[in-house]
Protein backbone atom coordinates (compact mmCIF):
# COMPACT_ATOMS: atom_id res chain seq x y z
CA UNK A 1 0.00 0.00 0.00
CA UNK A 2 1.59 3.05 -1.12
CA UNK A 3 0.68 6.52 1.49
CA UNK A 4 0.24 9.76 -0.44
CA UNK A 5 1.08 11.82 2.53
CA UNK A 6 4.05 11.12 4.77
CA UNK A 7 3.39 8.13 7.30
CA UNK A 8 2.11 8.78 10.49
CA UNK A 9 3.53 5.78 12.56
CA UNK A 10 6.82 6.14 14.51
CA UNK A 11 10.41 3.98 13.68
CA UNK A 12 10.13 2.62 16.80
CA UNK A 13 6.41 1.29 16.03
CA UNK A 14 7.14 0.12 12.64
CA UNK A 15 10.06 -1.81 14.11
CA UNK A 16 7.75 -3.75 16.30
CA UNK A 17 5.23 -3.97 13.81
CA UNK A 18 7.93 -6.27 11.79
CA UNK A 19 8.65 -7.76 14.38
CA UNK A 20 4.64 -9.18 14.90
CA UNK A 21 4.54 -9.79 11.44
CA UNK A 22 7.61 -12.52 11.89
CA UNK A 23 5.87 -13.42 15.35
CA UNK A 24 2.04 -14.54 13.22
CA UNK A 25 4.03 -16.69 10.33
CA UNK A 26 5.13 -19.72 12.62
CA UNK A 27 1.55 -19.26 13.83
CA UNK A 28 -0.13 -19.23 10.41
CA UNK A 29 2.35 -22.21 9.35
CA UNK A 30 0.80 -24.51 12.32
CA UNK A 31 -2.60 -23.12 11.32
CA UNK A 32 -3.53 -21.60 14.24
CA UNK A 33 -6.57 -19.00 13.56
CA UNK A 34 -6.47 -16.34 16.28
CA UNK A 35 -4.33 -15.26 19.03
CA UNK A 36 -4.54 -12.82 21.73
CA UNK A 37 -3.00 -9.78 22.20
CA UNK A 38 -1.34 -11.35 25.43
CA UNK A 39 0.30 -14.07 23.84
CA UNK A 40 1.52 -12.29 20.79
CA UNK A 41 2.93 -9.61 23.08
CA UNK A 42 4.94 -12.47 24.79
CA UNK A 43 6.11 -13.99 21.36
CA UNK A 44 7.50 -10.70 20.59
CA UNK A 45 8.70 -9.57 23.52
CA UNK A 46 7.04 -6.49 24.39
CA UNK A 47 4.20 -5.42 26.89
CA UNK A 48 0.50 -6.21 26.10
CA UNK A 49 -0.49 -2.73 26.44
CA UNK A 50 2.71 -1.85 23.88
CA UNK A 51 1.19 -4.43 21.24
CA UNK A 52 -2.40 -3.41 21.82
CA UNK A 53 -1.44 0.48 21.22
CA UNK A 54 0.63 -0.42 18.03
CA UNK A 55 -1.90 -2.57 16.57
CA UNK A 56 -4.87 0.28 16.99
CA UNK A 57 -2.81 2.04 14.38
CA UNK A 58 -5.14 0.22 12.22
CA UNK A 59 -8.21 0.68 13.96
CA UNK A 60 -9.96 -1.84 16.41
CA UNK A 61 -10.73 -5.27 14.89
CA UNK A 62 -9.40 -7.97 17.65
CA UNK A 63 -12.86 -9.87 18.97
CA UNK A 64 -12.45 -9.78 22.61
CA UNK A 65 -11.70 -12.79 24.60
CA UNK A 66 -10.97 -14.34 21.12
CA UNK A 67 -7.89 -12.29 19.92
CA UNK A 68 -6.67 -11.31 16.75
CA UNK A 69 -7.49 -13.43 13.50
CA UNK A 70 -4.02 -14.12 12.55
CA UNK A 71 -4.25 -14.39 8.38
CA UNK A 72 -6.14 -11.20 9.04
CA UNK A 73 -3.33 -9.18 11.29
CA UNK A 74 -0.64 -10.36 8.52
CA UNK A 75 -2.20 -9.06 5.69
CA UNK A 76 -3.19 -5.74 7.76
CA UNK A 77 0.53 -5.25 8.53
CA UNK A 78 2.22 -6.29 5.42
CA UNK A 79 0.07 -4.15 3.63
CA UNK A 80 1.14 -1.39 5.97
CA UNK A 81 4.70 -1.97 5.90
CA UNK A 82 4.37 -2.61 1.73
CA UNK A 83 6.26 -6.03 2.12
CA UNK A 84 4.11 -7.46 -0.76
CA UNK A 85 5.88 -7.00 -3.27
CA UNK A 86 9.85 -7.01 -4.18
CA UNK A 87 11.81 -3.98 -3.29
CA UNK A 88 15.09 -3.06 -5.45
CA UNK A 89 18.24 -2.31 -3.71
CA UNK A 90 21.53 -1.24 -4.59
CA UNK A 91 24.90 -2.44 -2.57
CA UNK A 92 27.76 0.34 -2.53
CA UNK A 93 31.30 -1.37 -1.55
CA UNK A 94 32.66 -4.33 -2.74
CA UNK A 95 35.20 -4.60 0.39
CA UNK A 96 34.70 -7.73 2.74
CA UNK A 97 31.78 -6.70 4.41
CA UNK A 98 30.01 -5.69 1.22
CA UNK A 99 30.49 -9.22 -0.36
CA UNK A 100 29.19 -10.68 2.53
CA UNK A 101 25.73 -9.10 2.31
CA UNK A 102 25.74 -9.84 -1.46
CA UNK A 103 25.80 -13.57 -0.59
CA UNK A 104 23.37 -13.09 1.95
CA UNK A 105 20.07 -14.66 0.94
CA UNK A 106 18.03 -13.32 4.18
CA UNK A 107 17.00 -10.20 1.95
CA UNK A 108 15.32 -11.78 -0.59
CA UNK A 109 13.56 -13.98 0.93
CA UNK A 110 12.31 -10.88 2.69
CA UNK A 111 11.04 -9.11 0.35
CA UNK A 112 14.06 -7.29 -1.05
CA UNK A 113 16.05 -7.67 -4.02
CA UNK A 114 20.17 -6.35 -4.49
CA UNK A 115 19.56 -5.73 -7.90
CA UNK A 116 23.43 -4.76 -8.67
CA UNK A 117 26.66 -3.55 -6.26
CA UNK A 118 29.17 -0.80 -7.09
CA UNK A 119 32.73 -0.37 -6.20
CA UNK A 120 35.30 2.23 -7.15
CA UNK A 121 37.09 -0.81 -8.06
CA UNK A 122 34.74 -3.34 -9.32
CA UNK A 123 37.03 -6.19 -11.11
CA UNK A 124 39.61 -6.26 -8.33
CA UNK A 125 39.68 -10.17 -7.88
CA UNK A 126 37.33 -11.69 -5.12
CA UNK A 127 37.13 -15.04 -4.31
CA UNK A 128 33.90 -15.31 -4.97
CA UNK A 129 30.85 -15.95 -7.16
CA UNK A 130 28.50 -13.16 -7.58
CA UNK A 131 25.12 -13.86 -9.40
CA UNK A 132 24.71 -9.44 -9.25
CA UNK A 133 26.25 -7.18 -11.63
CA UNK A 134 29.46 -5.44 -10.12
CA UNK A 135 29.49 -1.93 -11.41
CA UNK A 136 32.25 0.92 -11.40
CA UNK A 137 30.60 4.25 -9.60
CA UNK A 138 30.74 5.91 -13.12
CA UNK A 139 27.32 3.82 -13.80
CA UNK A 140 25.87 4.57 -10.61
CA UNK A 141 23.66 7.51 -11.93
CA UNK A 142 22.41 6.21 -14.82
CA UNK A 143 21.77 2.61 -13.21
CA UNK A 144 19.89 4.27 -10.19
CA UNK A 145 17.56 6.24 -12.67
CA UNK A 146 16.68 3.65 -14.99
CA UNK A 147 15.87 0.90 -12.49
CA UNK A 148 13.94 3.60 -9.96
CA UNK A 149 16.46 2.53 -6.95
CA UNK A 150 15.01 4.01 -4.09
CA UNK A 151 17.82 2.58 -1.21
CA UNK A 152 21.15 1.79 -1.41
CA UNK A 153 22.93 -0.48 1.58
CA UNK A 154 26.12 1.62 2.41
CA UNK A 155 29.30 -0.80 3.35
CA UNK A 156 32.35 1.19 1.91
CA UNK A 157 35.31 2.20 4.81
CA UNK A 158 34.71 5.02 7.30
CA UNK A 159 36.69 7.77 4.70
CA UNK A 160 34.60 7.30 2.08
CA UNK A 161 31.17 6.88 3.45
CA UNK A 162 30.29 10.59 3.62
CA UNK A 163 31.36 11.23 0.34
CA UNK A 164 29.56 8.11 -1.18
CA UNK A 165 26.68 9.14 0.63
CA UNK A 166 26.60 12.44 -1.43
CA UNK A 167 26.54 10.81 -4.14
CA UNK A 168 23.92 8.70 -3.64
CA UNK A 169 21.36 11.39 -2.49
CA UNK A 170 22.57 13.26 -5.26
CA UNK A 171 21.17 10.64 -7.97
CA UNK A 172 17.84 10.00 -5.73
CA UNK A 173 18.80 7.52 -3.27
CA UNK A 174 16.13 8.42 -0.49
CA UNK A 175 16.92 5.35 1.65
CA UNK A 176 20.17 4.24 3.54
CA UNK A 177 20.95 1.15 5.44
CA UNK A 178 24.58 2.40 6.45
CA UNK A 179 27.16 -0.46 7.59
CA UNK A 180 29.88 1.95 7.33
CA UNK A 181 31.67 2.98 11.23
CA UNK A 182 30.36 6.59 10.87
CA UNK A 183 27.52 8.75 11.83
CA UNK A 184 26.16 10.02 8.12
CA UNK A 185 24.75 13.71 7.69
CA UNK A 186 22.14 14.24 5.21
CA UNK A 187 19.34 15.98 4.25
CA UNK A 188 16.08 15.89 5.79
CA UNK A 189 14.35 13.52 3.69
CA UNK A 190 16.89 11.12 3.35
CA UNK A 191 16.13 8.39 6.18
CA UNK A 192 19.55 6.61 7.40
CA UNK A 193 19.19 3.48 9.73
CA UNK A 194 22.69 2.36 10.91
CA UNK A 195 23.93 -1.49 11.77
CA UNK A 196 27.10 -1.28 13.50
CA UNK A 197 28.11 -4.67 14.23
CA UNK A 198 31.28 -3.87 15.91
CA UNK A 199 29.01 -1.06 18.57
CA UNK A 200 26.58 -3.72 19.04
CA UNK A 201 29.49 -6.42 20.63
CA UNK A 202 30.48 -3.72 22.08
CA UNK A 203 27.06 -2.58 23.85
CA UNK A 204 26.94 -6.53 24.92
CA UNK A 205 30.60 -6.78 26.28
CA UNK A 206 29.88 -3.06 28.12
CA UNK A 207 26.67 -5.19 30.19
CA UNK A 208 28.72 -8.49 30.60
CA UNK A 209 31.71 -6.97 32.29
CA UNK A 210 32.10 -8.43 36.11
CA UNK B 1 38.23 -1.25 33.69
CA UNK B 2 36.18 -4.00 34.95
CA UNK B 3 33.46 -3.03 37.14
CA UNK B 4 32.36 -4.67 40.40
CA UNK B 5 28.84 -4.22 40.54
CA UNK B 6 26.33 -3.82 37.82
CA UNK B 7 26.75 -0.98 35.40
CA UNK B 8 25.40 2.26 36.18
CA UNK B 9 25.20 3.58 32.31
CA UNK B 10 21.82 3.17 30.20
CA UNK B 11 22.09 0.62 27.41
CA UNK B 12 21.56 3.98 24.83
CA UNK B 13 24.16 5.77 26.19
CA UNK B 14 26.80 2.96 26.16
CA UNK B 15 25.86 3.19 21.98
CA UNK B 16 26.48 6.72 22.18
CA UNK B 17 29.78 6.30 24.16
CA UNK B 18 30.66 3.96 21.52
CA UNK B 19 29.77 6.87 18.66
CA UNK B 20 31.60 9.70 20.59
CA UNK B 21 34.88 7.22 20.65
CA UNK B 22 34.65 6.17 16.91
CA UNK B 23 34.14 10.16 16.30
CA UNK B 24 37.05 10.82 18.56
CA UNK B 25 39.52 8.44 16.46
CA UNK B 26 39.79 10.79 13.37
CA UNK B 27 40.29 13.79 15.32
CA UNK B 28 43.62 12.10 17.13
CA UNK B 29 44.69 10.75 13.50
CA UNK B 30 44.82 14.66 12.70
CA UNK B 31 46.66 15.51 16.15
CA UNK B 32 43.56 17.91 16.73
CA UNK B 33 43.86 18.25 20.55
CA UNK B 34 40.91 19.54 21.87
CA UNK B 35 36.99 19.72 21.01
CA UNK B 36 34.46 20.91 22.10
CA UNK B 37 31.31 19.50 23.03
CA UNK B 38 28.87 21.25 20.22
CA UNK B 39 31.52 19.86 17.55
CA UNK B 40 31.90 16.66 19.09
CA UNK B 41 27.52 16.28 19.00
CA UNK B 42 27.25 17.72 15.64
CA UNK B 43 29.95 14.58 14.36
CA UNK B 44 28.18 12.34 16.64
CA UNK B 45 24.70 13.37 15.46
CA UNK B 46 23.38 14.37 18.95
CA UNK B 47 22.16 17.14 20.47
CA UNK B 48 24.74 18.93 22.53
CA UNK B 49 22.95 18.51 25.68
CA UNK B 50 22.81 15.19 25.16
CA UNK B 51 26.52 14.74 25.05
CA UNK B 52 27.02 16.66 27.84
CA UNK B 53 24.76 14.25 29.69
CA UNK B 54 26.36 11.75 28.56
CA UNK B 55 29.72 12.20 29.45
CA UNK B 56 28.84 13.57 32.84
CA UNK B 57 28.79 10.23 33.54
CA UNK B 58 32.56 10.34 33.66
CA UNK B 59 32.56 13.35 36.32
CA UNK B 60 33.48 17.24 35.26
CA UNK B 61 36.38 17.44 33.05
CA UNK B 62 36.05 19.58 29.98
CA UNK B 63 37.37 22.91 30.13
CA UNK B 64 35.42 25.74 29.61
CA UNK B 65 35.90 27.87 26.30
CA UNK B 66 38.73 24.99 25.26
CA UNK B 67 36.07 22.09 25.28
CA UNK B 68 37.14 18.38 25.54
CA UNK B 69 41.03 17.17 25.30
CA UNK B 70 40.58 14.54 22.81
CA UNK B 71 42.98 11.91 24.19
CA UNK B 72 41.66 11.91 27.47
CA UNK B 73 38.02 11.38 26.36
CA UNK B 74 39.06 8.60 24.09
CA UNK B 75 40.74 6.79 26.37
CA UNK B 76 38.19 7.21 29.35
CA UNK B 77 35.50 6.15 26.96
CA UNK B 78 37.50 3.34 25.92
CA UNK B 79 38.42 2.34 29.97
CA UNK B 80 34.67 2.24 30.45
CA UNK B 81 33.88 0.25 27.42
CA UNK B 82 36.51 -2.39 28.05
CA UNK B 83 37.16 -2.30 24.71
CA UNK B 84 41.38 -2.13 24.87
CA UNK B 85 41.38 -5.49 25.16
CA UNK B 86 40.31 -7.78 22.71
CA UNK B 87 37.46 -9.91 24.07
CA UNK B 88 36.46 -13.43 22.74
CA UNK B 89 33.39 -14.48 21.19
CA UNK B 90 32.19 -17.58 19.53
CA UNK B 91 29.73 -17.75 16.30
CA UNK B 92 26.95 -20.15 15.82
CA UNK B 93 25.36 -20.63 13.21
CA UNK B 94 27.39 -21.61 9.53
CA UNK B 95 25.21 -20.63 6.99
CA UNK B 96 25.34 -18.04 4.64
CA UNK B 97 25.43 -15.27 6.91
CA UNK B 98 26.81 -17.15 9.79
CA UNK B 99 30.09 -17.73 7.53
CA UNK B 100 29.80 -13.98 6.05
CA UNK B 101 30.25 -12.60 9.56
CA UNK B 102 32.94 -15.28 9.74
CA UNK B 103 35.35 -13.69 7.11
CA UNK B 104 33.94 -9.78 8.06
CA UNK B 105 37.39 -8.45 9.43
CA UNK B 106 35.54 -5.55 11.36
CA UNK B 107 35.12 -7.61 14.42
CA UNK B 108 38.88 -7.53 15.06
CA UNK B 109 39.60 -4.38 14.03
CA UNK B 110 37.34 -3.33 16.54
CA UNK B 111 38.52 -5.26 19.18
CA UNK B 112 36.29 -8.66 19.09
CA UNK B 113 38.15 -12.12 18.61
CA UNK B 114 35.61 -14.66 17.14
CA UNK B 115 37.49 -17.72 18.44
CA UNK B 116 35.47 -20.61 16.53
CA UNK B 117 32.38 -21.27 14.88
CA UNK B 118 29.90 -23.94 15.63
CA UNK B 119 27.06 -25.82 13.44
CA UNK B 120 25.47 -28.91 13.74
CA UNK B 121 27.33 -29.96 10.43
CA UNK B 122 30.87 -28.68 10.41
CA UNK B 123 32.25 -29.96 7.76
CA UNK B 124 29.29 -29.62 5.85
CA UNK B 125 31.18 -28.17 2.17
CA UNK B 126 31.82 -24.49 2.10
CA UNK B 127 32.92 -22.42 -0.63
CA UNK B 128 35.24 -20.61 1.54
CA UNK B 129 38.65 -20.89 3.76
CA UNK B 130 38.42 -19.86 6.84
CA UNK B 131 40.92 -19.78 9.66
CA UNK B 132 38.59 -20.04 12.71
CA UNK B 133 38.09 -23.70 13.75
CA UNK B 134 34.91 -24.95 12.32
CA UNK B 135 33.22 -26.90 14.86
CA UNK B 136 30.12 -29.63 16.06
CA UNK B 137 27.56 -28.68 18.61
CA UNK B 138 28.72 -31.51 21.02
CA UNK B 139 31.91 -29.54 21.59
CA UNK B 140 30.23 -26.13 22.48
CA UNK B 141 30.56 -26.89 26.08
CA UNK B 142 34.27 -27.45 26.66
CA UNK B 143 35.03 -24.83 24.53
CA UNK B 144 33.29 -22.37 26.20
CA UNK B 145 34.26 -23.50 29.63
CA UNK B 146 38.13 -23.38 28.44
CA UNK B 147 38.34 -20.34 26.76
CA UNK B 148 36.13 -18.51 29.56
CA UNK B 149 33.82 -17.30 26.40
CA UNK B 150 31.06 -15.09 27.28
CA UNK B 151 29.62 -14.03 24.15
CA UNK B 152 28.17 -15.42 20.96
CA UNK B 153 27.24 -14.28 17.97
CA UNK B 154 24.15 -16.47 16.88
CA UNK B 155 23.37 -16.95 13.43
CA UNK B 156 21.03 -19.85 13.31
CA UNK B 157 17.97 -20.25 11.44
CA UNK B 158 14.42 -19.07 13.06
CA UNK B 159 13.26 -22.45 14.40
CA UNK B 160 16.86 -23.61 15.50
CA UNK B 161 17.51 -19.94 17.42
CA UNK B 162 15.47 -20.62 20.63
CA UNK B 163 17.09 -23.84 21.09
CA UNK B 164 20.81 -22.97 20.48
CA UNK B 165 20.29 -19.80 22.72
CA UNK B 166 19.28 -21.76 25.62
CA UNK B 167 22.05 -23.93 25.19
CA UNK B 168 24.79 -21.37 25.20
CA UNK B 169 22.91 -19.71 28.22
CA UNK B 170 23.26 -23.43 29.87
CA UNK B 171 26.64 -23.72 29.35
CA UNK B 172 27.61 -19.95 30.52
CA UNK B 173 27.06 -17.37 27.75
CA UNK B 174 25.91 -14.33 29.02
CA UNK B 175 26.03 -11.86 25.70
CA UNK B 176 24.02 -12.87 22.69
CA UNK B 177 24.57 -10.66 19.63
CA UNK B 178 21.40 -11.95 17.27
CA UNK B 179 20.58 -11.96 13.94
CA UNK B 180 18.53 -14.95 13.90
CA UNK B 181 14.98 -13.13 12.81
CA UNK B 182 13.39 -13.75 15.96
CA UNK B 183 12.96 -12.57 19.56
CA UNK B 184 14.96 -14.79 21.88
CA UNK B 185 13.47 -15.43 25.44
CA UNK B 186 16.46 -15.77 28.05
CA UNK B 187 17.22 -15.45 31.64
CA UNK B 188 17.25 -11.65 32.98
CA UNK B 189 20.75 -11.34 33.48
CA UNK B 190 21.60 -12.91 29.84
CA UNK B 191 21.82 -9.68 27.10
CA UNK B 192 20.50 -9.80 24.13
CA UNK B 193 21.17 -7.36 20.93
CA UNK B 194 19.52 -7.93 18.06
CA UNK B 195 20.59 -7.26 14.43
CA UNK B 196 17.67 -8.21 11.86
CA UNK B 197 19.02 -6.87 8.60
CA UNK B 198 15.92 -7.34 6.92
CA UNK B 199 13.88 -5.93 9.46
CA UNK B 200 16.23 -2.45 9.00
CA UNK B 201 15.57 -2.51 4.84
CA UNK B 202 11.83 -3.27 5.56
CA UNK B 203 11.81 0.25 8.06
CA UNK B 204 13.68 1.78 5.72
CA UNK B 205 11.66 1.11 2.94
CA UNK B 206 8.01 1.87 4.97
CA UNK B 207 9.73 5.54 5.25
CA UNK B 208 10.52 6.29 1.66
CA UNK B 209 7.23 5.39 0.46
CA UNK B 210 5.70 8.10 -1.70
Amino acid sequence: MKKSSKPQIPRKTVYRLSTYLRCLAPLKDKNILTVSSDVLAKVAGVKPTQLRKDLAYFGTFGTRGLGYDVTELSRRISDELGTSSLQPVILVGLGNLGMALLSYRGFEKEGFEILAAFDAEPNRRRDKQIKQPLLGMEKLRDFVRTNVVKMAILAVPAEAAQEVANTLVRYGIVGILNFSPIVLHVPEEVMVNNVNLAIELENLSYFIQE
